[in-house]
């Protein structure tokens, strides 16, 4: 019988910021990661998609989390396939904590990317052998990612050229860079909060060495809301954390 | 008897960049985690320093590469201390690939600071508990870090403000970010090549969140030098890359 995976994930010292506890862009990289490691063990990771020059590409995250977890603290990142359909493949997670405690979920959507023809794969192609890993919600409470709107005042800017270190192996900006960027716009005081929050987070478009990114800040209440605009023009990320 | 410990070490696709090798950074990256994680198993790592408001202080690096190792690679990292004085304790680090070939070598100086008085701390209070540790050169052959000289003529400079996600758990720019920074400068076709290089570092100011760090580059020959200055006075960083 196929059931979710654990992945036993550790935060190490240069995991974390300066309230010693991970930063939110660690704990999305875990989450990846082990999205990552999760789709490889079971045959349908990048490198067996580059055979037929095909990629996964993410296009919406949602993370809820109790807290941050401190330096050197472990827990268990259990994740499977809870549904698809043509277009969209929904990846979910469950962190526990060393007490049992579950402190924190994510839901992943990807698309899957045909490198040669630049378009969107029909993924009931896999139907074979990816159905079988398909496990619908189980113990998953986490609402979707959330469709964001576009700001409609924001009250802060940055611009950023991208640069080599910003872009990855598909020469793209990578995917976590962007949300360092945004991070970058809330005023540092606020980060050094342990709070619970819940991250959406939209990709519209792919940025590439130097297109000029234009990151966008708007507050209101308890909810950050954020956007990039690539080269003046076209919203290529979204993204909104509410804090607890 | 105390010999050098080796770790196997991988190079995963996130820590690739868009040439499918290593990137440089991910290079040093790995030789310092290397220094990390050798320092905290044998008793003197930043956690067994932090009882005593201590840590150690990355002063100076060299490293030399015949190559940047390809995605999923394996190779170990051999290292040990070969020599330590008063004021720094030298790390020597040996890379090789799964063919039994030394293909790089590192070499790195560190100063112990005390956290609460914001000075050197002499290392002949080590003594005991160190000096066994030390075994001198053996087989390392690196040319100790250089000590580098201002720019005289740079050509091209650009100014990025420290924020969030490039400063570590001590309020610092991470070291790496200064990396970054500086590779960003470089232009992006003279990357795609893989060349044998030796890189040299030397960290001689520490940047905090909202310093303006002016990265300044200039290129002679095959060698490509680099600083940053903080906040338009002090030299913080000093860099130098020789390509073969």
């Amino acid at each position: 019988m196929i059931t979710p995976t654990t992945y036993p994930t550790r935060i190490e010292q240069q995991d974390t910021d300066f309230t010693f506890r991970a930063s939110i862009s660690t704990m999305i990289c875990s989450v990846l990661n082990v999205a990552g490691l999760d789709a490889n063990a079971k045959g349908f990771g990048v490198s067996d998609l580059n055979v037929d020059n095909h990629t996964w590409v993410l296009s919406r995250l949602a993370i809820e989390l109790d807290y941050l977890p401190a330096k050197f603290e472990t827990f268990d990142i259990e994740t499977w396939i809870s549904s698809y359909n043509r277009l969209i493949s929904t990846r979910n997670f469950i962190l526990t904590n060393q007490s049992g405690t579950k402190f924190g979920e994510a839901t992943s959507q990807w698309c899957m990317l045909d490198l040669k023809e630049r378009k969107a794969v029909d993924l009931s192609s896999l139907h074979e052998n990816y159905g079988k890993y398909v496990l619908g919600d189980l113990n998953s409470t986490i609402a979707r990612p959330k469709k964001l709107a576009p700001l409609t005042h924001p009250t802060k800017e940055h611009t950023h050229q991208a640069a080599y270190s910003d872009i990855d192996f598909n020469r793209h900006v990578n995917a976590l860079r962007y949300l360092d960027l945004m991070l970058d716009m809330v005023p540092f005081e606020n980060l050094a909060l342990s709070r619970a929050l819940r991250v959406d987070l939209q990709y519209v478009q792919e940025c590439y060495y130097g297109d000029n990114l234009t990151v966008r800040y708007q507050k209101e209440g308890n909810v950050t809301m954020f956007e990039i605009l690539r080269n003046q023009t076209n919203i290529a990320v979204k993204c909104q954390i509410e804090w607890f």
